[in-house]
């Protein structure tokens, strides 16, 4: 139950996996190098990938502190270029799990989000240069007469590469190089739960989560945009593009208790959470972890 | 004006000087040692203070890490006593200005908000020792029917030790060794606005804002629980025990203008501004630095 020992546990245990390159014994955190392009810091590369980069010289520049891409590359484009070149390369070589998942879609390097990007990188092999990525999750919810609220989550499909079958968040998708947030937010809306932009326009933004985690794929620092929708009783999503199995509407208490555990697809219970906190459902009097559960959803790299 | 270059800059020198623990150059955190009660991390230590600590042999051990309480000060009551003795040593000295500022209100030290207190520390002393505080302060506010808001904020008299004549959150406090953190906040309403219980029970938690700043004073890392309230538009607060001038109702708008500069108390223009993010005045298509406003709120020690 909230509140209780247990669901605490749970959840902080989640928050502390999903912080693993902070707060985790063993992660590569101390003995990571920096990447930089163009003289700022994007990302950052686990030891294990210096011998491989070093089979790159014209590409990759290592010093003492830094991997960084070399000065000749200067555009957006010769960098984004070379750096496809060694994927591509690696791929072939048949290196790296996630690069057999190639997506064909590009993120945004920078250094900040404001910064404008200094290149592009394929989405599957973020992990492996420790580059930020950024989504947008939304939550949509019902609140009744009594004041109480219910959660519209969506079970993932089978068939998603990523946390197949798992509990998701009303929308939520990756913001590719080309789309703002809010462009992001509307065009998910409409392919993933059929929700037209008439309704999804008052989504209304309500902050940030921030993680970096590290796996065996790589070190994942992420920023996901919040946003909260309030639909009425009767509406209904719509299953769309079939990353989406079915949607539930269940109450928020439900659905808070489902934090732990591995029904969730972890990200996606981070932004529920962040939404009890918002919403007075936890509070520092009823949940004695209540500030550890908040700064673990905001965790810089 | 929010959004422009100059109010994102403002508001991000603010955020900075209450980070500065870990932002600044020359800050001491490379240097300091931790401050351990019974084995648990509890604060941290300048090296400025360690040629003083050494005079009390009996009451600190100074290891190469660490500034730990003497194994033989075993319950709360001895340490307690045995550092408030150091402290008016001091005092009695001439030492710290900020002990000449002696409050007779005691904090709670602990590790976590969710421990049992090792120890009291008298609430002028806690930068010394880099025990963290906490507090709760109040966004009160007025939705008018065309859904924009209205804030109530209060000025500070010119007599308050800290900060005389800034601008503050309707209402604002320490939360001390012997209150829950709703007590404290309806304790502060009573006595600070003239909020009856009936009022001010309907106050919505809405999560924490966290940081660490240093100044000549010492090291300050500060926990507030921030709570919302709806108030009607007739409501008027009333100047309660003498610390606040007079309270204001101004356009949301307005007060965010307010944020960067030096009219805010800047922890309460942080809490200011976690409200505008929380109800989306701000969001990450209109204002560049989003996500590093977001997360200038929520820095861990």
């Amino acid at each position: 139950m909230a509140g209780s020992r247990s669901w605490a546990e749970g959840v902080l245990q989640l928050l502390g996996r999903m912080n693993s390159f902070h707060t985790l014994q063993g992660s590569s955190k101390p003995v990571c190098k920096q990447f930089c392009v163009g003289g700022q810091a994007v990302g950052v590369v686990q030891p294990r990938m210096l011998p491989l980069l070093r089979g790159y010289p014209e590409v990759f520049q290592i010093t003492n502190g830094h991997v960084e891409l070399r000065d000749h590359l200067r555009t957006f484009q010769q960098r984004s270029t070379a750096l496809e070149q060694v994927l591509r390369d690696w791929r072939e070589r048949g290196l790296f799990n996630c690069l057999s998942k190639w997506r064909n879609e590009e993120y945004p390097v920078m250094s900040r989000f404001c910064d404008p990007p200094l290149m592009n990188i394929e989405r599957a092999a973020v992990g492996l240069f420790g580059v930020r990525s950024y989504g947008v999750h939304l939550n949509g919810f019902v609140r009744h007469d009594d004041g109480r609220m219910s959660m519209w989550i969506g079970r993932r499909t089978i068939q998603k590469e990523t946390y197949p079958g798992r509990l998701d968040n009303l929308v939520a998708g990756g913001i590719p190089a080309s789309l703002g947030v809010m462009e992001t937010l509307l065009k998910e809306c409409q392919e993933e739960a059929c929700i037209p932009d008439s309704i999804a326009r008052n989504a209304r933004p309500a902050g940030t989560i921030s993680y970096t985690y590290e796996d065996d794929a790589g070190i994942f620092p992420e920023c996901q945009f919040v946003y909260d929708l309030e639909v009425p009783v009767d509406f209904r999503p719509e299953v769309g593009d079939g990353e989406v199995l079915e949607f539930y509407l269940w109450s928020l208490e439900q659905v808070i208790e489902l934090l732990p555990g591995s029904e969730f697809k972890p990200n996606c219970a981070m932004v529920v959470l962040d939404f009890a906190i918002r919403h007075g459902l936890l509070h520092a009097d009823n949940e004695r972890h209540y500030q550890q559960l908040v700064e673990g959803l905001h965790r810089e790299l």
